[in-house]
């Protein structure tokens, strides 16, 4: 089954569950700016609107958009920043 | 921002939102059949996985995969069938 988490003060909330691809969570951000840590290596999926991303030791900040997936290693951290609320989809490797 | 909602006992938890495409939900079914209404179109999106699908009306399934679409007239009804956790997007319009 799934669980529903918080972060950031109640501005981003997912689902996590067990998908067909594996351990996951569904998600929505706030419109803002978050950083991320990571425990594992992470895929994330856009699923609406877009994203601008800093992975940690980068200097520039790249766009992803509807569809579009970018993967995060294990153990570091990723910054986020969005203009909308955007959907996301986040799988666990 | 961002409502958290859970439908069917606690089997679909869903995240309604203002997305960059508009009004829309975010949500993961766990495995089982459902029946949903609809009070507007909805365009809906499998996020991962897939989703046996039945309009009202029909008598075939159709099978939707990972980032297929299906639109859902306002006022009507529409079966799933899923085995897994099954990420999707809602999009009203």
């Amino acid at each position: 089954m799934y669980k529903v988490n918080e972060y950031f003060d109640g501005k981003v909330a997912s689902i996590s569950h067990n998908s067909a691809d594996g351990k996951a969570t569904v998600g929505v951000m706030a419109a803002g700016e978050y950083e991320f840590g990571t425990s594992s290596v992470e895929i994330m999926t856009i699923i609406a609107g877009e994203m601008k991303i800093k992975l940690s030791g980068e200097t520039e900040w790249t766009t992803y958009k509807k569809f579009d997936s970018f993967r995060v290693e294990k153990d570091t951290s990723f910054q986020v920043s969005v203009t909308h609320d955007t959907p996301y989809l986040c799988l666990y490797l």
